[in-house]
């Protein structure tokens, strides 16, 4: 009898101000209603945190709507069936998609905004992998790489290069043949990381004071592709390192997604635009949400690498349940977390 | 005897902060040496003013080198050879390419920096034309709608509207179906031109305090296409307007190009460049340079459009000679002109 279940959520008070507050966000018990039939009631497992969690906080013009005041706030996860009346959602059955923040979802396809997919029984890979490397994470990376039409033999800048996107795209940018994958990230451990686990051949790392010098140094060739995932002054350098034809795969500016809903105010933009002219260069930016007929290709590229042992992914799982979600996100802002930073809100 | 001819000529003696200033160029007199085989002797008669004269002048990383300091100012004209002793460049000839800021041009093509080319003769439209629409002026408008994919039915912006590019570009924009093509202006006169003789369904006026707003309103549907001059915060809130899959042609930012050579100081960045991911948006930085496989292909197009009547071109042609050329260069920051932006150097 599902009735006689708590759920517990994290609800959107209010607008975040910069980073996320106290208050912004509030952890309410509520009641779960009986199921219905075409219902399942699915516990959250793990949660993923993403930097366009933050985005979807904020009411700037996005590429999806912003989560309503009162709403729960909007993420993407993983879990188990503990009930159901629905055929395609068997009791066991492991799931993915948006569960939101929150313990359990009532995964009826006419409340959720996206459907839930069900995960191949038995799984070929642990479950946070759905999450990171074999999900949406993996597909952005893969697909980033894919824009960026890369060629053998060209220099690649990868900012975040330790995160959960960069990592991967690290990793098949090499596969495709790069010539030179240049990573950037935020500490010589970090970086040591990058170089020695992930087979970056040179990173930068842009907290210490010579970086744009080290950059430089790291791109004798200059920059044939960027994918980037920060924006701000690390990117706005890139432009200036860009080779005649360059691309930018925009994935992320997660420099700046703090600055919304700052009363408009904004920490500085981008000076270097007029780059692209010079180099005759282009950004393209793209969203994964776009890319679902290729997820199939992409989680079976990155799948074959991994049973290869050609893909190294880390992850960064934060315990303390679903109350850890709201502080676990200022590490993808502080860059603290290595590879994907996910929540383990309940687990077998 | 052409050692018996004085060039005067505009040599770059330091490089401009902020707007070209006296002293920056010196007009200098210099007696021609006598012609050799191979070489041929051009007079000057018009000289093609452009943004990005404003560009060779400083030493921010371009698409050519800087002009050194001494050398003769770059810059793109036409004229007429006046003694010869080149077999393809016959006495009476007409040649456009880089004459440089100078009323005598030794035309040998180990001197210049591109080949000055010979234009038909009987010429097919008026001399001016050939900086122009049918120059390489209307090239770029061609080219940048090109890459831009336009589509039957979309919404277009171009900044810069009744520039030598943007009046093109707004007519070819039409040419091709655009749904809706939106002209962006400095004044209420040249919001006036555009609409009655460029054919643009509305036009801008950058100047009044309201111009956001009437940009919003002018663009009811979003904006599919930018074709971008300008840069600054007229591209920024263009970012804004942007629709998914939106197509921005970088083709100017002449905003910003006062702010080369200041030290390193610029009048703030783009603040929205993130729009490209919400909106899965691209830009496509271009130079005309790089499709001279193109120019007989769009000046035939333009060529059509002219014998048929459907392409308005304007001229603003400064008098007073060569000596005219650094002040009328500010009309095109401060725009001040209509249309392509000639100097008369000497006429017939």
């Amino acid at each position: 009898m599902s009735d006689t279940y708590e759920n517990r959520a994290y609800r959107l008070r209010r607008r975040p101000q910069g980073e996320l507050a106290e208050g912004d966000l509030e952890l309410v018990t509520e009641q779960v209603p009986e199921l219905r039939d075409g219902q399942a009631l699915v516990r959250t497992e793990l949660l993923s945190l993403d930097p366009t969690n933050r985005i979807w906080m904020s009411d700037i013009r996005g590429y999806m709507p912003p989560v309503p005041i009162g709403a729960v706030m909007r993420g993407l996860g993983v879990g188990e069936v503990i009930e159901s009346k629905r055929d395609d959602m068997p009791v066991g059955a492991k799931v993915s998609g948006f569960t939101g923040w929150q313990e359990l979802v009532l995964a009826d396809d006419s409340l959720l905004e996206a459907p839930l997919t069900v995960l191949p029984d038995p799984l070929p890979a642990p479950l946070p992998a759905f999450l990171g490397a074999l999900g949406h994470t993996g597909v952005t990376a893969y697909i980033g790489i894919d824009l960026a039409e890369l060629k053998e033999g060209e220099t690649i800048v990868i900012s975040a290069a330790c995160g959960a996107v960069g990592s991967i795209a690290g990793q098949i940018a090499k596969q495709k043949g790069a010539g030179r994958v240049v990573g950037i990230a935020g500490g010589p451990e970090k970086c040591a990381h990058a170089v020695e686990k992930l087979g970056y051949d040179a990173c930068v790392n842009h907290r210490a004071d010579d970086w744009r010098e080290q950059l430089d140094a790291a791109t004798p060739d200059g920059v044939d592709v960027d994918f980037e995932n920060v924006g701000g002054p690390i990117m706005d350098h890139i432009l200036m390192r860009l080779n005649i034809g360059a691309r930018v795969s925009l994935c992320g500016m997660i420099a700046e997604y703090n600055t919304y809903n700052e009363g408009g105010e904004h920490a500085g933009g981008l000076t270097n635009i007029g780059q692209l002219i010079m180099q005759r260069a282009r950004i393209q930016g793209f969203l994964v949400l776009d890319w679902g007929h290729r997820f199939e290709e992409a989680i079976g590229y990155l799948a074959v690498l991994l049973a290869e042992g050609k893909l190294h992914y880390d992850e960064t799982i934060v315990d303390g349940g679903l109350a850890a979600a709201p502080e676990a996100l200022g590490q993808l802002f502080s860059g603290r977390n290595m590879g994907k930073l996910l929540v383990r809100v309940a687990w077998d």
